[in-house]
């Protein structure tokens, strides 16, 4: 009976010897490069920034390459942060939004919605017709848009990024709370939160599901 | 020369031996007794329930013992999980809070100050003196409030419990969001992140410190 091995046959057991340490290496070196998750606080008033250039970096190689003309600063901030968090996404966006009216907030997820990410909005009904509100953009570029039907508001302020990464906190994103209040955003890619919000949102979603809009007919 | 030792003495080996396994076993025993770092999400709306026995097994033997005779259930909810979580306080609360009109949660905030657990409260200039707010109550009760002075809204709602757990989220503490909003709050026992709130629940206290007014005297 042949039974594999290397006994008997050195050249062989040396070469076995160093593959499986070439192996043990490489695992080794993926472990080391693998991305530690996302744990960030970011915290607002964020100062006002120029994103002009992260957002046509996001837009593609199709973007205008000039360089925008306006004084604000290039620096990195909250805003930037929280951008490219989102920006991130490669394969779904959800997000439970109270107030949504920050245009570069807004041209982010367009821009996820057409790079093929499956976006999901959910709002408060009585906040998204409000002036500046960026939900009407976001639907009419496609993307699916729920709101809540009952008394009290969607107070969410959450985003979940390939469901793996929730973005949480105090923040609605409208440049006056981004640009003037004490806000906090807390960020975490950890399987146990993530399935709690996600579960929420399926919740939320299905709940705010117009096919299950029930209507009184005359007469009731 | 005397080495410390067991050798020659068999009994006293055994003994040693015995002693040593116990106290590996009374280790791994305090291993498994250790609390599990707190890592919850609690969501809103919270069913109307009373937490009337809650609080006063929090205020502890000498508060009277007779059930409440009010008709909502006593049940578990997202509302008696946070009173709960802040009752836990053994050292120090530390809450930075855009609204607060909930009375339960300001009954449990002047519990614990009464119980010699150092309160800090951070809130909104625009929003305290409004009706219902909790704020007036917690001043005559001694604990230590500050406020903002500029524009834009000191928009945070988290509170840190001995410094090492951070309970954050949409949620005003206000009887209408607890009862009829969709609020989510995060609870996280984790050093980095609670560094985090901490270092910006200091820099906010010392802001809004009044010591540091500065007001313009006759002719500037």
């Amino acid at each position: 009976m042949w039974v594999p091995g290397a006994a008997g046959r050195p050249g062989l057991a040396v070469a076995m010897a160093a593959a499986a340490a070439g192996l043990a290496l490489a695992m080794a070196a993926r472990r080391w490069r693998r991305r530690r998750p996302v744990r960030e606080v970011l915290f607002f008033p964020s100062p006002p920034s120029c994103t002009e250039e992260l957002l046509a970096e996001a837009a593609g190689p199709g973007a205008p390459a000039q360089p925008c003309p306006c004084p604000l600063p290039r620096r990195d901030c909250s805003l930037s942060r929280l951008l490219r968090l989102l920006l991130s996404a490669r394969r779904s966006l959800d997000i439970c939004l109270f107030a949504f009216s920050c245009p570069q907030l807004g041209l982010a997820v367009r821009l996820l919605h057409r790079r093929g990410v499956r976006v999901r909005v959910v709002t408060d009904a009585e906040y998204m017709g409000l002036r500046g509100s960026q939900i009407g953009l976001l639907r009419l570029a496609g993307i699916q848009v729920r709101h809540d039907r009952g008394h009290g508001y969607m107070h969410h302020k959450f985003a979940i990024v390939d469901r793996s990464m929730v973005i949480t906190g105090s923040l609605n994103w409208t440049t006056q709370a981004i640009q003037t209040n004490r806000e906090n955003v807390l960020v975490v890619e950890d399987a146990e939160y993530v399935k709690l919000y996600l579960d929420e949102f399926e919740r939320i979603w299905e709940e705010y599901n117009p096919t299950n809009y029930r209507f009184l007919s005359q007469g009731q």
